[in-house]
């Protein structure tokens, strides 16, 4: 047996999310399911964290230990044969036994697509938020700067989450615009709670609107209060982009 | 009754392309049996060329005489709630009597998406066209200055065409990298033959993966022989930009 680390890029559509829910698809089960098969022993898969039902990894990373002869290289090309078009193993990489996807992991950065148009793009409407009305960039970005830092984030855990730690640090959150019509959010931090990314988002399109100015958003931390933030924002536009581990987990 | 433009943004994974054909599926009797059912009149819509099977427009330009009450900016709403949700009209203006999308149209812009791995993307593979090599874009470039003013380009026309005159000037044509592993190509003229764009990315795809030098692309112009290019490239990865008129054409 040794222990593997897998990148992975998936299309959410199709799926209950990452996490293996019963007589539901899910990314963890077409991927434990497909190692099982080509290795010939069941196999337990890890994930760096939960994606949301719909929600898009362009880099997920998942670790397990398995027993092959398959080369490491050679590894992704076969389990891809397996696997739905919608979900593929982009790398694979032999690591140190105690490596653990989702305890290992240090930074994990979330990639938001917003666009703002009265009509839906063709395009853009399941990869993009469409939001109806104008947004003032700069506004957003101000509102960002209060996310920064070591804060207890409970405002943005979801309501009936039974998350006791709710302290996360955000290194970086920073609002662009893409083309003429586009914005687009990233944010990077040690971890983040359930939901806690399209709620800001939510929050960040409130400001942007001109509903709150960008200070409501260090009033809303401040309260520890869900209801004080804004609606959840939709799980088709948000993107695990990647996650960060130290340099000496590998062993090839 | 009075003359009208419209912008157009689709998808056209669903469609047989922009022209009516009997019985499949097109973006044109889309359109046109929505503005005959909104308006109560027959309605015939002439686009500013046709986009194949599968090509997507960001914006294609369609015209039509009509004769309605609802107001130029109520109507990409009152059509857009008939149309499917993968063809929305953009904006809507009133024109002069003589334009017409197709012939009054001065120069059209295209827009071909690909990246490069030896995985399939799930997040681009309906948008992008997929390569497993390595490209040089550098190569590509000077490749591209040999399109670059009015030449024959009989060479880029699909066999079987019964197109005459089979000269075009290109005003532009670009190779950038997005990202990471993305690679557009952006080409401007004052008109295209039927598979041209995606003939020429063909083509353009062999010189970056170094199968030909650059200058291949000159004499393959030169031989006005269809046989001496590249396979076509996909249709899902191209996109009609955007198409310009003269300025002096609106009324509204």
């Amino acid at each position: 047996m040794r222990n593997y680390m897998f990148t992975i890029e998936y299309n959410g559509r199709n799926y209950v999310g990452w996490q293996r829910q019963k007589d539901l698809p899910s990314i963890q089960e077409k991927i434990e399911d497909a190692l099982s098969s080509l290795v010939g022993h069941t196999v337990s898969l890890t994930g760096s964290g939960r994606t949301d039902s719909g929600v898009h990894a362009i880099c997920q990373v998942a670790s397990c230990a398995l027993d092959t002869t398959i080369s490491t290289d050679k590894l992704p090309f076969a389990i891809n044969a397996i696997l739905p078009e919608d979900i593929r193993i982009t790398s694979s990489r032999v690591v140190v036994d105690d490596f653990n996807a989702r305890y290992s992991a240090k930074r994990k950065t979330y990639l938001y697509k917003i666009y703002t148009s009265r009509h839906i793009s063709p395009l853009r409407d399941d990869t993009h938020m469409r939001v109806s009305v104008p947004l003032d960039i700069e506004s957003m970005q101000d509102a960002c700067t209060y996310l920064i830092g070591e804060h207890d984030f409970r405002c943005f855990l979801a309501s009936g989450s039974q998350v006791k730690d709710t302290v996360r640090t955000i290194y970086s959150a920073k609002v662009y615009s893409v083309g003429d019509d586009e914005i687009h959010f990233e944010i990077e931090g040690n971890g983040f709670l359930y939901n806690m990314v399209r709620i800001i988002v939510g929050t960040l399109v409130a400001i942007g609107s001109h509903k709150y100015p960008p200070s409501h958003m260090e009033d809303i931390i401040a309260s520890r209060d869900r209801s004080k933030a804004s609606p959840t924002a939709p799980a088709h536009a948000l993107y695990l982009k990647s996650v960060e581990y130290p340099n000496n987990i590998y062993l090839d």
